[in-house]
């Protein structure tokens, strides 16, 4: 183990604004992480939320260099990093030390369907002895609704027996508490650190030994769940976390990336964040107004998002 | 409509191999793709069969630049270019026909899941416009059981009304002849021009109208497969179709592309070509030596592999 300051807390899968030409806008971005940051939330850029996928590994690498150039923390950042491709996952995981961010966080590869644990562990132990550096922080990223390949309380155990100071922890966006409990029961006592796929769990995932949570809803709602996550001890907050859910159940009832765009289009006076990139198609504008009247009558705001 | 000579007959998803630092082999690469020409297969290369998500776009670009430049006729090839993003997409379909290829074979998107046909409409509609090349040939490309998102009637109908010039086909490994069917009652009388994603349902495919097939076993039984194609409407096709299923179901008891490049190590006398990227695995010794076993008492042969 070494001394380099773990990430905690709300981590944000920040979304990523396409000009009408398609290519990734970095102003927005980095406007938009500066925000993230502003509320207290990391930034775990190149997530499923991030569209990642449907970037370049090219275009991950300029977003990142135009975040580090503008001055923001690249400590408080968390890119995705895992691809199908083990070079891509090499080089973009590389890049991200060489910027000095404070951890990756990684998909298995996953086109092939039904790969065993042996292939899994290959995997990501090419992509660890490859890069090749003591500060690498690596967060396996759960996520079969998506990705279709889980990772396995196995392929932990091995990994954490082969590279104790290179992983050191996970995402869980499987939605299905039982699981999370499992790998904090497992191995949270050993420091590995356990991120809930969404504020849903931040309470109890904080009760049993979690780290945080990086939750699609933390590009929309950071604030409030970053509050959460620092009086997690503190009375009330079960009435916090109650008002995390019906948010969230508004923004659940609507394709999700999308109308997380939505919402900052219209909370930040800028209809050109409402774009995504295919396969994705952006909300019709009968489904904007209805999340946005959802919203509005929840009396949900977004402080601070449109004086940028 | 346009004079370019259309693909059609037996094509193999060409097995990328690699050296033991994993990095892909344009050598042994070459000397296989001349091996399948010699044996009336034509080169769709970069499928699911090759490992080809396993490739970054750059170590794609260079094992096709490698054919070209060994001479191999590029009309013969049918690369696979679809990818998760559309940059990348649109950048190795724009290098195939730089390069002159005779198609592409285009995956839809597959990380998302439960994507629109407006969405994956998009995507290839992106695609197409931005190579903005007449000689563009696309496939599409259905196989459900990997990608886990389908290429469905009314998408291919609304491509083809679209991009009549373009949309020249598809492959179905979907493994349902029904759906195949399908597809060649709706589209093959306005030539569009369906693949069987195996052997095993060519003969019934060109009984319907069908343009031949693209086949993980066309790595090993070429010649064979590509026969079948030439005399399906001769006395003995029947006879012929059993044998290569036969052949197909020994090796359908292996993890396939394992076992393909098995059989290429043992026959061609190379035992670097056994060698897989994670996430896959290579066959154990004694899985090995049980395909060779099965495949010896079938008399099956790879006749000119091991001579090149």
């Amino acid at each position: 183990m070494t001394d380099v300051p773990r990430i905690t807390g709300v981590l944000s899968p920040v979304v990523t604004p396409f000009g009408a030409d398609l290519a990734p806008d970095p102003e927005r971005f980095v406007r938009q992480c500066r925000w993230l940051l502003s509320q207290n939330v990391g930034l775990a850029i190149f997530g499923t939320n991030s569209e990642a996928n449907s970037l370049s590994v090219e275009e991950k690498i300029e977003l990142l260099d135009r975040l580090v150039a503008a001055g923001l923390d690249p400590a408080r950042m968390m890119p995705g990093t895992g691809c199908c491709a083990l070079t891509d996952s090499v080089r973009l995981t590389a890049h991200a030390m060489k910027v000095g961010c404070g951890g990756v966080l990684m998909l298995p590869p996953f086109y092939y369907k039904g790969v065993s644990d042996d292939g899994l562990f290959r995997s990501f132990a090419e992509v660890i002895e490859r890069v090749g550096d003591a500060r690498l922080r690596v967060y396996v990223y759960h996520i079969p609704p998506v990705a279709q390949v889980p990772i396995t309380l196995g392929l932990v155990e091995r990994l954490l027996a082969a590279y104790p100071a290179q992983v050191a922890g996970m995402k869980d966006s499987g939605g299905d508490w039982s699981n999370t409990k499992a790998f904090l029961d497992a191995f949270a006592k050993a420091g590995f650190d356990v991120f809930a796929g969404s504020e849903t769990f931040l309470l109890q995932n904080m009760r049993h030994g979690g780290a945080g949570c990086i939750s699609a809803t933390a590009n929309v709602h950071p604030g409030p769940i970053a509050r959460l996550y620092d009086t997690w001890r503190a009375e009330g907050a079960d009435a916090q976390q109650a008002r995390l859910d019906v948010i969230r159940g508004v923004f659940q009832k609507f394709p999700m990336i999308p109308a997380l765009k939505a919402a900052i289009a219209h909370h930040g006076h800028d209809a050109g964040w409402a774009s995504v990139r295919p396969p994705l198609v952006a909300l019709t504008s009968a489904q904007s107004t209805a999340l946005i009247t959802e919203l509005d009558a929840q009396r949900f705001t977004m402080p601070g998002l449109a004086i940028r």
